[in-house]
């Protein structure tokens, strides 16, 4: 996975525990694309300052992963989503009855919503 | 829910965020059922600093699923996951297709591995 799209999904899944300065950092940077330079200016700071407020803040937002594991384990859990929704398409393919097709649709539902 | 497990499972969510000792203690208090006084023995502290250290952990714990929500999130996709389980026995009562029958056992045991 890309380094800024990881960075992105971390700082969604872990955010609210960084100061509010940071994240405000972060999401500017890889969710808002703005610049150094941007980023900068509207806070009347050096461009060195944000770096190493992103830099501290990426730093954090990796060990938050390495340490409860969200991001690896949303990943694994859309595979198993994925998975289960593949088998219950065969199941539709099997069966003409309109009840388990309502079924169906149910699980389908409710598996979307889980993650 | 009550708070001796509530505390227990989100000891478990995010144990990894304490100070070793913070955990250490909590463990030892919510999960080994030590008492305040076999906890400050074996530490060489009060049992006021253990009471201390708890309070502090706990305080903690309950921050952190403020900000995440992780217990509430487990529970909310536990409960899903046994509303879908039930409609697939739905299926299973329905279908005499052994492919079926395979196909939902393939089905439970993804869902089982999910949270």
């Amino acid at each position: 996975m890309e380094e800024k799209v990881k960075i992105s999904i971390l700082c969604e899944l872990y955010g609210k525990l960084l100061t509010e300065k940071q994240f405000e950092f972060l999401d500017d940077y890889y969710n808002n694309d703005l610049s150094l330079s941007e980023i900068a200016e509207n806070n009347g700071i050096t461009r060195q300052a944000v770096r190493d407020n992103l830099k501290k803040g990426e730093c954090k937002l990796f060990e938050f992963e390495e340490k409860l594991g969200l991001m690896e384990k949303t990943i694994l859990q859309e595979e198993k989503i994925a998975v289960i929704l593949s088998e219950l398409n065969k199941i539709k393919d099997k069966s003409s009855d309109k009840q388990v097709a309502k079924i169906l649709e149910h699980i389908k539902s409710e598996l979307n919503c889980l993650v």
